[in-house]
């Protein structure tokens, strides 16, 4: 795997975030999900606050179709939107509905303040800034996903307990929604910001946000690993 | 067709809207196109003002997505606005080619005031109000249209040149779409404000909205007819 | 007077615009203010407009505090909403006493259609950009009253009718705080853009925002003789 | 003191948030505070993130101005921005150059999880709700700090560390701020929920609102004590 299957500025970002990149992409709830030696419960706590993650997270790519400046921009965001309510969520809805969790539950589960703390971050992010800022916020998630996802596939044993997660993340479906997201990040930044983006007064302000959202995933993990 | 088709909530300001909700629907641009005689350049004027016009109210059904409160407000917000941009939008963009005026030059149009006064003013509803503010901006133009289509396939010659357009609204995708949009409002009305909605304080406020769209909406037609 | 009074930012943008920055700054209803042609019922309906105007104006300065990135900017733009509403809209609220027109009625007025467009565009322009955005479309009001005001305050006769309104704009309460104003967003621009924002990719994008906006100006003066 | 000193609503709020408002006003970072065992390094650690949550919550009381639909809210909320602004950033400002640190560092402090979550919620709630929604998340620190403020001016030792902070928020300015904005949220109320508010299908969802803000409060006295 290459980095830049996600765009060229995800890899920039990728690169300008340094350690907390490894320390969230190959945290100890990663690792306890590609050996399968995660705790059930920690895994179902985390599986539920990802669900309304995933509520906010769609609002956050919706804030994305008010914010775009194109019609590329706009389509690729509800698509977005789509790929989340349809595809990622119904993963959360099905393993927690055998564990007698049902979607009405998980709506209304009471968020852990990580979970605050990332989700309102972004939509501040597209509040307070414009496209850029919104997606810088969202990139940590969805690619770091993918990265995961692919990295995971590739490495777990077949049998393992949490196949199911992998597989949502390495599937092409999943895969092929980030190369889209990546490549429209990678025009929407040409257009505001020229062909030498990291050259410019406002890039270091893109790769806070970009480094505040990876800290907050490894919270989240973190977050995950107390429901042990 | 009766009005409830849309449900209860639409039926109440469509009837508490009074002369402006028929000025707006039968309209003598409306009447145009349902006999044929509209001048083909002010109806051309019109499609590329409304193509603008989509983009927009694509945005602010995204906006509906951020201010949703539940699973079923965010769906039918998020279908509306894949339906704005699959469906609605390849009428303009097609009837457009074949005028000469291709896609590019259509989100590129200079909006005419009106335009701007209407899709900046439901924006704004959003922003300051919450999800039913939105709606009750939304409203007019989704179920107005949704009206004179199923009027005007009933009514019009069969061979007239603007059965296309017709034809958008009055179809079975167009309707379904707009009567799962009526009941998911009629839901969010209850969900906000109880039973008994129009004895609320609240009330005059959202029929206000409603009002001010509707008024937008006749601006919008004589806009089109100036373009004669 | 020179231009750059108000920054090097607007003096930029006000070259960048061409002929309607003179089209709204010598508009015939400017000139009717300095010479005291202009109907006194088209000077009341500008005014009662106006009042709206600056209501939803107030709303965007404070959208400007929740985009800001600096504790200057953040300041500059609480000011501004202070400004308004302690200084600006006094004149409105007595002139229209005196016409017998309380403040109730002011707030309640009906918006015209060029009303709407621009306030709610300056708002979206907020929501959908960045705090430059929004400053973008703020600017030719704030500068363009500014630089009619000193004009006029040159160029009229002292006893003419129209002079409270004249000094409103021409006093250095007013004229020093869109200073202020104009040194705000030539730090913002430099802290985002750096030292050539006019070579950057984005500045043909704020340059756009800021000829509409001006556009809207002519427009709101239209309305204002439709008045009379 | 009675409660009802910052009007009905914050009563009603308050009753029905039971046990965690009494958690928050009387944590042990207050009671600290109020004998004077709270170590300096944690009042410090408190002091600085502090700061940036009065940052965010400058821009949250501006969004009010976005979202009030009267002058009068209108003009509570921009006169709360300046207060925050004015007075109570500036005992932070002071208190902290003493220790060396200015105000560059104070703006520019790495934001804690708990900081992040509150502030950000509060922002959203904005963007997601109404006025009232917006309030009802503003409601807990404004009055919860009166109260603390009133608490222990009244009884705390006149000669310990922290005179200065208690007297910031049991001084008449603060009282009678947070007096004003309690009326106008009662009259914000009554407009958009009528007399008997508690009965309304949305009361519970004002409450919840107001339920979440406490307990991040909570939170946030947590996040001072690990300081020490």
């Amino acid at each position: 795997m290459t980095v830049s299957v996600y765009g060229e500025t995800f890899a920039r970002w990728r690169a300008g975030c340094g350690d907390p990149w490894q320390d969230y992409t190959h945290h100890a709830f990663v690792e306890g999900l590609r050996d399968g030696s995660l705790p059930r419960a920690a895994f179902l706590h985390y599986l539920v606050q990802d669900y309304v993650f995933l509520v906010h997270f769609a609002r956050a790519w919706s804030l994305g179709v008010v914010k775009a400046d194109t019609l590329d921009e706009m389509k690729v965001c509800a698509a977005t939107v789509d790929a989340l309510v349809s595809h990622e969520m119904a993963l959360h809805i099905q393993t927690c509905a055998v564990a007698g969790i049902d979607e009405a539950k998980l709506f209304a589960a009471t968020e852990e303040f990580e979970n605050l703390a990332y989700t309102r971050y972004v939509m501040d992010a597209g509040l307070q800034g414009d496209f850029l800022d919104l997606m810088a916020a969202l990139a940590p998630c969805c690619f770091g996903y993918g990265e995961i996802g692919t990295r995971l596939a590739a490495t777990a044993a077949p049998d393992m307990p949490y196949r199911d997660w992998i597989n949502t993340y390495a599937d092409d479906g999943y895969q092929g929604a980030m190369d889209a997201v990546g490549h429209m990040i990678d025009a929407a930044v040409t257009r505001r910001m020229g062909s030498d983006p990291t050259a410019t007064a406002r890039w270091p302000h893109l790769q806070a946000r970009f480094n505040t959202a990876t800290r907050l995933e490894v919270a989240f993990w973190d977050m995950g690993l107390r429901g042990a």
